[in-house]
């Protein structure tokens, strides 16, 4: 034999947060910011705090708020030097120009590895931030109030962060658990009518694989939803979250060694129609074409029936989302590679059988999925049940 | 109350990898890397290799054999790219270039999540090469093969990698598990002096506070050390990897999120010692002075007998180290609040109370520390038991 020992490397680690759902997080009589970091001694918690610039610009006030809740509390916790403001969107995670910003605060202002970083924002943001967070002193515990639906519910809760590079999304990224998620309703009431119909393509997508009921309870409430009824909404998310955070929980693969990826239903062909839009469809719009195609080609290629298939196209047009885009050509056939190659091993993709369960398949036949695109397109534009 | 409802997160993550001890790696009758990471699939497992250009150096023969051993197998293992030359030492870790380049090979060959970065170097180049592995596409296999007695018995058998920043030791870096770790001891064959002792010093550290038989051992073992007896230096790594991959494994915090590392026993010190010497000083020499140090400090507080101390002080200087450097001033004290910071929390310092039985404090004496310096000066000149 060629060596002599070895030596069997194994252990656990256990990774918990809470997400806490809250409103006007900042407001002085809320105590929950306080509690979380406040560490019950005479040393003082340190933070620095970043937030989004699309989110203090619909929030003019929330800049003052923050600055004025740590000097409230400040023989507890303390802001170390001015809020610092990040452009949204995925502009933030397209340049490594933000991450040494946030390592220069980490450094300027003495945060370590039991200090603070408070990142406030959408998908974007908390993700790039996250990544700085995570490799700064080896990880700075990370509090994120995610702004939109999207993160509220998806994106924020998760165990993943990422920037760009090389032109190619999440190139560059890490598994760190955030030390804590405040879901801040009052943060929703500002967004724009796409950033609220966005993120409930991803409740969607949860239930089309996980909670027949949970899709029910969505076809129901889709003119709550369509009126921006708020506390129909936090339903939404909260459900949503639970789900997808017990998947995590239960995966038994959380930092995703492994190649299957349940909660990417929709996603292959949604990132590379990202892509091909030049980011102009967001994630959550194409997330709903995503779902709507692999749907449609469960259907096709025989596992899932045609009402069934007729009530997932329905409910995602209803709740306003367009099917038929004109990126949707022979170039998405691209995505699948891609996303086989950001997994590593082979290609794995969910797919329906019934509403409410997915099963996964490791092959996909590229005339189904362009006939898939067709029968999207018809069913769009003849708006009838074919 | 201020909130509605919370979530509570919590899951366990597992890791595994095999420390392989062998001789010739790439010698094409050693099965050891290709049984590694060929899938035994029809799909080729495809690797970058990532050398220290001292190792290169040093080895002419070893880029020639990594080739051939790739080629000798290519109907399962691939080789992607010309193998990657880096600057040894600390200056890799100083400049984000490497990381680049890294990134950039990543891109250009393909390497997905499932494939492997070879990386095969000293310590530096390990930390920085476990770092461009730990974030391209959150996570590439990474093999290890650490060629020196530092790297094979310490830094590159444990869950840590790292680059410098804003001229901080490991500023920047993750914790990440490597896919395998091979130690090949024909790489110490070509070590210069100071390079094959370094690496004996964080074994006297986790005898120290780990292991009274192993602290023999090494005492017992001093002139075949000296001598540079390969079995002899192979069996002190073996003992050394084997206690601290046990400290991992049954620490309950592998990955730091408390204040408390015992594996860093004389380590203050030893961090601000070698930036105070503008790294001239080794890690393991700055490390033995390191422990020689709060070995001192442990008996003149009260908790080390004297004899106790004189065997750990003569072990230390006939293996060869110095224990008295002109950088010992007043300044290293600041390394105590510098080594606070960096963990975060509370400062927690290793001390001993027996030969193999560490505990720890949350304060040091600082007149003690410099009585300490001041003993151990007078040691070292007189050469005489006290």
């Amino acid at each position: 034999m060629s060596y002599s020992k070895i030596i069997k490397q194994s252990f656990q680690v256990s990774f918990n947060f809470n997400l806490i759902f809250t409103s006007k997080i900042f407001k002085v009589d809320n105590h929950i910011l306080l509690d979380l970091i406040s560490n019950h001694s005479t040393i003082k918690s340190k933070a620095i705090v970043v937030v989004d610039n699309g989110v203090s610009k619909a929030h003019p006030q929330l800049k003052e708020s923050i600055i004025n809740y740590f000097k409230q509390y400040n023989n507890a916790i303390q802001l170390n030097g001015p809020i610092l403001e990040i452009p949204g969107g995925e502009q933030s995670k397209n340049n490594e120009h933000y991450i040494k910003l946030i390592l220069e605060k980490v450094n300027n202002f003495n945060i370590d590895r039991h200090s603070y970083i408070i990142a406030i924002g959408g998908g974007a943001v908390l993700d790039m931030v996250g990544f700085a967070a995570a490799i700064a002193h080896r990880g700075v515990r990370l509090i994120r109030i995610p702004t939109t639906v999207l993160s509220q519910n998806d994106s924020g809760i998760g165990v993943k962060n990422g920037i760009n590079y090389f032109g190619k999304k999440n190139f560059v990224g890490s598994f760190a658990v955030p030390y804590a998620v405040i879901n801040d309703d009052s943060f929703l009431s500002t967004l724009d009518e796409r950033d609220w119909r966005s993120g409930i393509s991803e409740a969607l997508k949860v239930s089309l694989i996980k909670d027949y009921n949970f899709f029910q309870w969505i076809e129901n409430h889709i003119k709550a939803l369509n009126s921006r009824d708020k506390n129909v909404m936090n339903e939404l998310i909260y459900r949503c979250a639970d789900l997808h955070m017990k998947h995590i929980q239960n995966s038994g693969d959380a930092f995703e060694q492994g190649s299957s990826r349940p909660l990417d239903f929709g996603h292959w062909a949604a990132h590379k129609l990202e892509q091909l839009s030049n980011y102009e469809i967001r994630h959550g719009e194409a997330v709903a074409i995503g779902i709507a195609l692999d749907s449609t080609y469960s259907h096709l290629k025989g596992y899932l029936s045609k009402p069934e298939l007729i009530r997932i196209l329905d409910c995602i047009i209803n709740l306003g989302f367009n099917i038929s885009y004109n990126q949707m050509t022979d170039e998405i056939i691209k995505g699948l590679e891609e996303f086989r190659e950001h997994l590593g091993g082979k290609l794995t993709i969910m797919l329906l059988k019934s509403l409410g369960t997915g099963f996964e398949v490791h092959q996909m036949d590229e005339n189904l999925v362009l006939a898939s695109i067709g029968y999207m397109n018809e069913f769009s534009s003849e708006k009838i049940t074919l």
